[in-house]
C-alpha cells in the first residue's frame, strides 16, 4: 500500500508504504484508515483522499467489488472511510488512475487512444479510449492483466479463475517465480549470492538486481518483456493505440523490460499496429498515487 | 465475395457470390466490377455501392490498405469504382459494416459497447464502443481475429506474422482443417462418408453436417467454439460489454458454436464479465451486406 500526499503542483510531499498482500478484509480497512490518518497528520492541510484499489469499483456507490489479489468484496470503502476520517474520500480502480495520470501528465499525453498496463503484485489495466478512460459497461472493464496469452498456461493468481493470462505469466509474482528459478540455477550470478544470502526475491529484488548490471537478472525480465509483449500485440491489434506504457513497480525496469516488449510486438501485430510506441511510465511507479490524487481533485471540482 | 442488393426497408431484393479467395489483386478488381455491374442490371434503381472488404481501410481516401487473406494493397478502390461504374462508391472493413448492422438492427441494438467476430476464411473484428464504431488511432483498429490465445501456436494465416491468434485456431479455415482430420479418424461418419465420396470439406461443408445431426461435426464445432470461448475471456475481461456477437458465414452455426463458447467464457472471465452474453448475429452471414449498404445510405446522407 502506497500512501502519499500530493500537492496542487503535483509533488509528491509525504510517502509512506505499508504492507497490503496476504491481509484480511478488516486487517486491510484498519491499515488504510490508520495510514491514512497518520498522512493527514504529517500534512494536516489535506483536502480530500483519493484511492486507487486492484480491484474493480463501483464508483456511484464507492464500494470496492471484488479484488483478484487482496480480500476485499463488497465494501462501501468510500462511506466507511469518509465517516471515519471526516473528509471526502473518493475511489477507483489502481490502474485507471495511474492511466489518468499519465495521459493528463506523462507518457500518454495528447494520445487519444492508450494501454496501460501496471504491473505489481498482479497486473492492472488502464485504457484511454476517445480521450476518455473506458470502464465497460458495468464499470468493471480494462482488465487488461487478464488477457490471455497462453490458453492452456498455468492457472492465473487470486482468484481469477482463468489459464494463461498475462498476469500469470508477467506480474510481480511472475518475476518473483523466474528470479527463483534463476537464481537456483546460476548460483555464481548476483541474484544467485542473494539468495545464498538468504534474500527473499521478489520483483524488486530482481529488478534491483537487473538494474545493477547482473545478466541472471536481466534474462529473466526479457523473458517477462517477451510474455509482456504477446499481449501487446493482441491489444494493438484490438486498439490500434497512439502508444502502450507499462506502469506499476516494475516499471523501474525501463527498457530492460520495455525492449523485448516491443520487440516481440513488433514481430507479432500486423501492420501498422506493429509499430506502436511501448514505453515506461514517466511518473514511473508514482502513476498511481498521482493519478489517485488528480482524480479526487477532479471529482472535488465536480467531475 | 457476397453481393446483393438492399432496399431501403432493409430486404435483400438480389443476390450473388463470387469467388474471391486466391485471386491476384487485378483479378480480384475485375471480379468486383463484373459483379456489381450485374447486380446493377439487375436492380438499375441503385443509388449506391457500399462496400465491406477484409482489409484495412484508410477511409477518407477510400483506399484498401492491406488484408490478411486478400491479395489486395493499396488499392484506390473507391476512385476506381466510382469511375468505371459511374455510381457512388463508399468503403470499409466488412467486420465493421457487419457490427454497424446488428447495431443497428440485430444483436447488438441498444449496446453501448459490443464486440463482434466474423468468422470465415479469417476472423475479422468489429466493435462498438460509447454506441459509436471504434476504428483506432490510424483506423487500423478492431482486428479482433488477431487476438492471440496460444503464444506458441500455430502460425496465422495470410500476410499474419503472428502466432496462435483466434484467426488461426478458429477460423472457417481452421474449422476446414479439423473437420478434415474428423472425417479422416471417424470414417463412419457423414463427415466422413462426405471425404470418401470426393466432398471438399470446408467450413460451409462441416456447418451444414453438424447441423444436420453429425456428431463428428458437431464435435469439431464445440473444439472451434471453445477457441473462440478462450478469446472472447480476453475480450470480456478487457471491454465488459453488453454483448459478444459472432458473425460472418459459420454464425449459421448458432448455438453449436455459441453454446461452447459461452462456457468457456464463464469459466474463465472474471465476474461480472463472465456473464456477458454470447450471441450470433441476428441478421446471419448477410450482417455485412445490410451493413455495407446500411454505410452506404448514411455516407449518401452525410456521414
Amino acid at each position: 500500500m502506497l500512501v502519499g500526499v500530493v500537492d496542487s503542483e503535483r509533488r509528491i510531499v509525504y510517502r509512506a508504504t505499508a504492507p497490503s498482500h496476504g491481509l484480511r478484509q478488516d486487517e486491510l480497512l484498519e491499515t488504510l484508515e490508520r495510514e491514512l490518518r497518520t498522512a493527514r497528520q504529517a500534512r494536516p492541510d489535506v483536502v480530500a483522499a483519493g484511492l486507487g484499489i486492484p480491484c474493480t469499483i463501483d464508483r456511484q456507490r464507492g464500494v470496492a467489488i471484488v479484488a483478484v489479489n487482496l480480500e476485499i468484496a463488497d465494501v462501501p470503502v468510500r462511506e466507511l472511510m469518509t465517516e471515519r476520517l471526516g473528509l471526502p474520500v473518493f475511489l477507483d480502480n489502481d490502474a485507471n488512475v495511474a492511466i489518468l495520470a499519465e495521459h493528463r501528465f506523462g507518457a500518454a499525453r495528447g494520445a487519444r487512444n492508450a494501454v496501460m498496463l501496471t504491473i505489481g503484485t498482479g497486473i492492472g489495466g488502464g485504457l484511454i479510449v476517445d480521450g476518455r478512460l473506458y470502464r465497460g459497461s458495468t464499470g468493471a472493464g480494462a482488465e487488461l492483466g487478464h488477457t490471455v496469452i497462453d490458453a492452456d498456461g498455468p492457472r492465473c493468481q487470486g482468484n481469477c479463475p482463468n489459464r494463461g493470462c498475462v498476469e500469470a505469466l508477467a506480474s510481480g509474482t511472475a518475476i518473483a517465480r523466474e528470479g527463483l528459478a534463476a537464481a537456483q540455477a546460476a548460483p555464481g550470478s548476483a541474484l544467485g549470492r542473494a539468495l545464498a544470502d538468504g534474500v527473499e526475491l521478489d520483483g524488486r529484488e530482481v529488478t534491483d538486481a537487473a538494474l545493477a548490471g547482473d545478466e541472471t537478472a536481466q534474462e529473466v525480465l526479457e523473458v517477462i518483456g517477451t510474455r509482456l509483449g504477446v499481449a501487446f500485440s493482441s491489444l494493438a491489434n484490438i486498439f490500434d493505440p497512439d502508444v502502450i506504457v507499462i506502469g506499476g513497480g516494475a516499471s523501474r525496469a525501463g527498457e530492460l523490460l520495455a525492449g523485448p516488449a516491443r520487440e516481440e510486438l513488433a514481430s507479432r501485430a500486423l501492420p501498422p499496429m506493429s509499430g506502436t510506441p511501448v514505453t515506461t511510465a514517466e511518473l514511473g511507479p508514482d502513476a498511481g498515487l498521482i493519478g489517485a490524487a488528480t482524480m479526487a481533485l477532479l471529482e472535488l471540482d465536480g467531475g
